[in-house]
């Protein structure tokens, strides 16, 4: 995370400012986040129901209210967080700054374009924040230690993703040839899209094939995908165990400083020093 | 477990009593037990024949019967519970304590609320005491092993799972956007629920996307949905595997001090020291 | 696999043809096992194509006379089989005994009662021969391997599909009454089939709910169903993950003669014996 | 992956064309593969539009021209790679020669069998060449590494995919006796399609149990079909596991011996000796 606190010679209306919205270890910062966290679950289900045909006929109304009502109060609070912060350009293009943005927009843009303010759905992902009331520090750790094994198996998922992607494509060409159009296969999207549902096991059953040769070509891809789920599974679980075997073991180097020996170890793998250890 | 048993001082038919009903090592106790599950399994199988509206019509009166009957059965032996446990409150706010009261109360309620009897089929948690009549103490352990390692990675999955409903809150507003009343995707919350649908690869078929775009996002969810089981998959598998490995570190060495022996070992691996074990 | 041999005083042509029969190390032992397994596939298929309707008008008497000729041939294989082994009983109750048997019982049986001849799909099982004509060892050291795993962990398996099926009783219920029969959910049965469908992800779609409430309650069993399966893999891949090390490190003591011992290890886990490692 | 290169005494131009069709080491040579994989792609979506009848309708001219535009491309690239390459056999029969042929030959069979020209969509696999772009060599370890993995436990996969078939053949025709033609389940191997969709979660819900014992087969199916995945997962995770330990272990001390560093080890972690390696 990017640090955007305002410096120490910034006023100190900015600095309590600052304090209160982006920090939570005060009594009024933690109360600002749970009374934020609300707003945004309370505005998430006022889109919610404004896209429901008979809720809008009946409290079209109260619903058109109260979307600008929270529209608003976003908007007065994206202004109070870019007032605050250190660097207002840093703080605008952070995760966090485009989606406080993509929060509030869409309800002005859909006086322009009918229909785009359900969008504001996207505020459901102001919601993360709440990782930041809950004890922040332990539930970041296991959300970085999954992102990190994710990361460190990435090209091997992009490998697996590129075959499974060619598979689908073939598969579908050869369902589109044995089917064709009378099994409802129209044309060779269609039916990669068929395979995709067929290969993850989703199986809508929108589309399926009626004859022989197409249900044979059909198991084989449901075993395909069946069997193919273990290859990434086998992958993170891999990658998982090592970055748990890595975290486990926090002895550093008093020579040279560096973490990350197995447990066995009794000398740096980096520099050779003999490791002391305590536990 | 919280330990029930009555003090020493209590009445001997309570003892005899609290035996006969509560443990499963004298020769009445199990029988007490093995007919107990009997009648529970029967119970809810007349509580489910019940519900189906051909058996009710041609078998109503003696299934009506039946009903009471267990009721009453279930009842006196929840009285009888109460009468010979140590500490009555601590057994009436047990896990096991509401079941059984759960178990009895859906019967006296449906002569106020009818309906409400299918609610008995809760019963069936009260089978879980079978656990008892087979051979308790590593059935336990391999449940408390399983409920340890899912402790163990709750932090983790709770990230998961947020991450997840997040993903389905946005992917299913987005599928509303683009496939609209016409799709069946009538409202945002129904095209959550799709979303979940889709994601979760159950794949029911009763909204499918009809258009391109559609398609290609519901494609998107699918392979997500796919390849993102293997993060919990590998999670949960790292604590297992742990767990598995700590319960075998347990006993280190007294000539070297040195860990992570099987649990059939009777010598230290390194330098051959006998093995103290007390379990 | 039990011994089946003839003793060494038995009739020469007693010795001679189980050696052909139940033996693949001669010429003629595997040629017979050979043909033996084409006929196997071959009468499978004549069964199958027997259910077809289509095929059964048009070809009725050919397959008629092809499922005798298949049926007469394997008795007289059976009544060979019988012959030639050592004991009679014991091949007769070992599991190829009660499948050879199956495998021709169905056709006498459906002169009695039509139809009971798609039984005889039972004729599959005896493929499982393959494996002896196939390198045997590996194979069977492979199957041994995944078996043993699978035994280790039955325990904790047993514990997980108890737990499912409580919560399939109860979710199926609880579906029940709060969508009851208008959408379809008949009865507390049908609801648990409901349930069963749902949970394993295999969504058929035939009966879904229909309400917000069901479908919130739908949502929750997908994510528990989706979430679920991580657990049994969990466990067997920490079996597996320990079976393979076990059978890893071939080295036994050659003090007191038993393996299993670590890669890391120096000392006979068992009586302290030191071990040579020649690798 | 075979050497193809012209010998050294080649004509320059024979060189210089070898270097920049086969390698991407150069300027000309990335530029070239780029240029490839565009083309590739583009092509393969005029096939995938040809197919839809909407768009062949309409721009069918356009399209067909297409076609063979890419067709030409592609067949003078084919004539370029057999000119340049050391061996034209071993160019010839390796993979990517004969996906290079297929790439072109649909279209000119096409003139003699209509339809034909859909095969086309095995030019996707030409885009597999990708990988030579990005950089080939840690993607092509990550592959060689999963495929390694796969290869290591065929024997297991087989003995399972055995074990699945002779299950599914067996349920599949349990339920065509159960539910007969009335349900769907008209034939065997149909009932088999069915067990199949079933057992691997996919569930199109096109053909589905209407009996109560029916539905008890079918619900022991997908529990089945939900706890079996759990194997070839565990086979997988082990194997990847041992790949990964491994590439780790080949490394050892010159100084005590020892294996089992890290990549990034630097120095034994036993003895604190330094590393030597060479990759």
């Amino acid at each position: 995370m990017v640090n955007l606190a305002p410096g120490k010679d910034a006023a100190p209306w900015r600095q309590e400012l600052y304090r209160i919205i982006f920090e939570a270890d005060t009594r009024a910062g933690k109360w600002f986040d749970v009374a934020l966290i609300v707003s945004i679950v309370l505005s998430v289900i006022v889109v919610m129901l404004d896209s429901s045909h008979d809720f809008r006929r009946e409290y079209g109304r109260v619903l058109y209210v109260l979307e600008w009502f929270f529209t608003i109060l976003f908007s007065v609070e994206y202004v109070a967080r870019i007032l605050c912060v250190g660097s207002r350009l840093r703080y605008m293009v952070s995760f966090f700054g485009i989606v406080d943005l993509l929060a509030v927009l869409p309800t002005y843009v859909s006086l322009l374009i009918p229909g785009s303010q359900y969008l504001m759905v996207i505020r459901i992902l102001r919601v993360l924040r709440i990782f930041r009331v809950l004890s922040l520090a332990t539930y970041m750790a296991e959300a970085r230690y999954l992102v990190q094994a994710l990361k460190a198996s990435r090209r091997r998922i992009v490998v697996f993703l590129f075959t499974v992607m060619t598979a689908v494509v073939i598969l579908g060409s050869l369902m589109y040839l044995i089917e064709g159009r009378s099994g409802g296969f129209d044309s060779i999207p269609h039916s990669i899209y068929w395979a995709i549902v067929t290969l993850t096991t989703v199986g809508y059953g929108d589309i399926s094939p009626q004859t022989g040769l197409g249900r044979v070509l059909a198991a084989t891809v449901m075993i395909l995908g069946y069997s193919m789920i273990v290859v990434p599974t086998g992958i993170v679980s891999v990658e998982l165990s090592r970055a748990d075997r890595a975290s486990a073991d926090k002895v550093s180097c008093h020579e040279c400083g560096r973490g990350g020996h197995d447990r066995d170890a009794e000398h740096c793998k980096y520099c050779g020093g003999r490791l002391n250890r305590s536990g």
